[in-house]
């Protein structure tokens, strides 16, 4: 432990100084948030005593039976999968927990984990925290490239591979419905944990749907994971894992050794919310609200950023991943500057386990006012042109 | 995690039949959870969109910086700590994730943990998970056997020492004060890390409030762990931890890479009982409540298990501790035949490490009323006297 890194606990705390714009969080909007139906759902919950003490008393580890149907029957279809029975559904304390549990269940010290180069820094200190030796795939705009995957696979042996599909974080790629039907067939044939990590796929503001990973996998090797918070709300701590009832067993012991279970009022929401169909009715809505908000984003990135600064504009997510010019300073001392413009972000170095993303940045604007990205952009891409001799 | 046994897992899913009286989970009465309070607190933190929105986004992984003021002036004075810090304080998902947590920076596989003999079951299988050794300590009616404590440590070499001092689960004793003085001494001596869980502290109903532990720390060995599900709600998942900022900023780590943080309107519901003085208001009703309880199964037991049962009658907490005569069945046998006398406890040989508890059972008799308590036990005593031979 004397070893585990702070990435995350800088990256929390940099969001302390009240005037300074927070674009490292991915938090989502307040606007998505459904505080009126919130409201509404609590109200009813907690005005019956039957329902009241339900949600104050002890309850299944797995997690509410009421939640795992309404992911069953209401969102894991939307994925391409049918057919999900509540006995595979573990709900979990958001969606990092998913691979905390994924971790105690395959992980030991040691052992190899790949994932896509660059991949999400909280993830990566999730398999640290494990004693995992993380390893990086290459990949393309369409995911991971499958002849690097099986010669990593040759070469490292990994217990694990971690998958985010859909905008992923950082790169905002999303994985081609080809590569999902080949990292299913991968994972089978070389029968290896597949860890599908998807909490940004409703968030989709361009292209079509695609099935995940899990909707290919024929022997029970992907672990579907997903996030309540971006379709719901982050400080409710939600999120669920499907998978095969062999792999829930084990994760459910997990589950009970390490905190009992998630909190129960907190279930009966987001299982009312999704039986209501209040999650369909105000999906759109969120969609428009983060399709606006990254234009706005890319406008002033292209407005002020230095020539020649990369990204690619994502399908869907809450932030942009851009890679600056040659002769820019190094965006982790850009950084240790953030009190002077006024702008926080990720550093890129912390998304990759190679030495390499030090001319790269990650910036969510999901919380932001249009003002407010265009402000913190121009003051930011102002700073790093200036860096630039 | 192959070998990690299923005792909780079993444990909770005993308790899926309707008519079978679940004497196994420690569940508080209904009637100790401040329903009504929760209601007008709810109401006022999602009324208003300011609190509202705050309740529903993320927030700092060390948890609510009103709940942890609130734990520092509200519930730390009553166990004899005074000038606490917020930054001392860490929030936590229930009680259970304190060892969670703990494990996360303090333990690696093949490391010794000291505990009392017997120990609680869940806490066991936490420190299995994490690949601990457990080894037990003797103890007699006032704790630890302070010579077994010194003669252990030299043998095995622990990383960490264990125990529960108030109305001890399963064993229901009490750490007496001078033994509380030795414990803190020795973990200063031997700079050792004593874990110091104190779930039930607040639920006594004879004898004397007693100082932590903690409160006799010199050089910051002890880590102090407590829970809200027995003051507050256990649904509701909201424990602590107070310790030195140093292991503070360690367990932050490994609490951001786990699952981020605890769900903030839970702490904000938590924060307003203690600073509006509802708990104060409320502890003594509690207290009574249990006593009453305590009292009803006290005479239940002596009136209808086989002359020969061993108890002893604590002085606060939730369930008793019974050690059956020679010549009667092996409790863990005795428990797979529930569904005839439609009972369910927790079996002795759980709380042990060393093979012994066959002869014991833990009765949790919180949430039942005086009937309950009464036929429970008259139809489980009646069971037991009819395997004796």
């Amino acid at each position: 432990m004397e070893n585990f890194a702070s990435v995350v606990r800088k990256l929390f705390q940099a969001t302390t100084a009240p005037d300074v714009l927070n674009f490292a969080t991915g938090s989502p909007a307040n606007a998505s948030i459904p505080l009126e139906e919130i409201r509404e759902l609590s109200r009813d919950i907690l005005e019956q005593d039957a329902s009241g003490y339900r949600a104050l008393q002890y309850n299944d580890p797995q997690g509410l039976i009421d939640l795992r149907e309404a992911v069953a029957e209401k969102l894991l279809p939307r994925r391409g999968i049918s057919g999900a029975k509540p006995s595979q559904v573990m709900i979990t304390q958001g969606g990092m927990e998913t691979l905390t549990l994924s971790c105690h269940v395959f992980i030991d010290p040691g052992d190899v984990i790949l994932i896509e180069e660059p991949s999400f820094t909280q993830a990566i200190e999730t398999f640290k925290l494990f004693e995992a030796n993380c390893v990086s795939v290459e990949c393309d705009d369409n995911g991971m490239l499958m002849d690097d995957l099986a010669a990593k696979f040759d070469q490292y042996k990994p217990k694990m591979i971690y998958v985010i599909p859909s905008f992923q974080n950082p790169a905002g790629r999303t994985t081609s419905l080809e590569r999902r039907k080949a990292l299913a067939e991968f994972a089978n044939a070389r029968d290896v944990i597949l860890l599908e990590d998807d909490p940004y796929v409703e968030l989709r503001y361009h292209g079509e749907d695609l099935p995940s990973i899990k909707s290919f996998d024929k022997n029970g090797n992907v672990i579907f994971c997903n996030s309540f918070s971006k379709i719901f709300s982050p400080g409710m701590r939600l999120g669920y894992l499907f998978a095969d009832e062999e792999i829930i067993s084990h994760v459910y012991d997990a589950k009970t050794a390490t905190n009992s279970h998630v909190a129960v009022y907190n279930q009966m929401l987001a299982a009312e919310y999704l039986k209501r169909g209040m999650f369909e009715n105000r999906i759109g809505f969120i969609r428009d609200l983060y399709k606006h908000k990254a234009d706005v984003a890319a406008a002033s990135i292209v407005k002020y950023f230095p020539e020649g600064s990369h990204f690619v504009r994502p399908e869907g997510g809450l932030f942009f991943w851009v890679r600056l010019p040659e002769g820019c300073m190094d965006t982790t001392e850009i950084l240790e500057h953030k009190d002077e413009f006024k702008v926080s972000f990720v550093a890129g170095a912390g998304f990759f386990v190679n030495g390499k993303g030090h001319d790269c940045m990650r910036l969510s604007f999901g919380n932001f006012s249009d003002e407010q990205i265009d402000a913190g952009m121009h003051r930011l891409g102002d700073y790093i042109k200036a860096t630039r001799e």
